[in-house]
């Protein structure tokens, strides 16, 4: 069956603060590098074996229902077919 | 002075295990909804503003040795001029 690598990438909605790249932000001014508006997320990658329309189907699934929180989190995620493995 | 967009991708080395990842692979299970290979890994987001070279460089400083740890994980970037903002 044909073999999928996925990313799903999870990032804080625009409204909610993000105390945590905040601090990365603060840290960074105190070493001299500026940079602003840091923001802290999530990147998740995941293998996914079966049909397209399927895989496809279970990847959203999981990246709506189970890695992400609606209330919070914006969602999107990237489907990629995978190389032929070599034998092992 | 142009402003820019970066994205920073951290991932745990293939060698280092993930206990986030695996946890997150048998809670997938138990709802049915099968996936291998789960890491967890970090997305940053972040302005930058300055000319293009000096921001590449310190764009670089900052995913080498601030956001990442390169013992453990890998890390890549994005970088990206910012659209024209509308006045505020």
């Amino acid at each position: 069956m044909p073999q999928y690598h996925a990313k799903v990438f999870v990032t804080l909605k625009p409204s909610i603060l993000d105390p945590q790249g905040r601090t990365v932000e603060r840290a960074l001014s105190h070493l001299g590098l500026s940079a602003s508006g840091v923001r802290v997320g999530k990147l998740i990658e995941l293998s996914l074996e079966g049909e397209r329309a399927e895989v496809e189907a279970r990847l959203k699934d999981i990246a709506e229902n189970v890695l992400s929180n609606p209330v919070m989190e914006n969602v999107r995620w990237e489907l990629q077919e995978a190389k032929e493995s070599a034998p092992a």
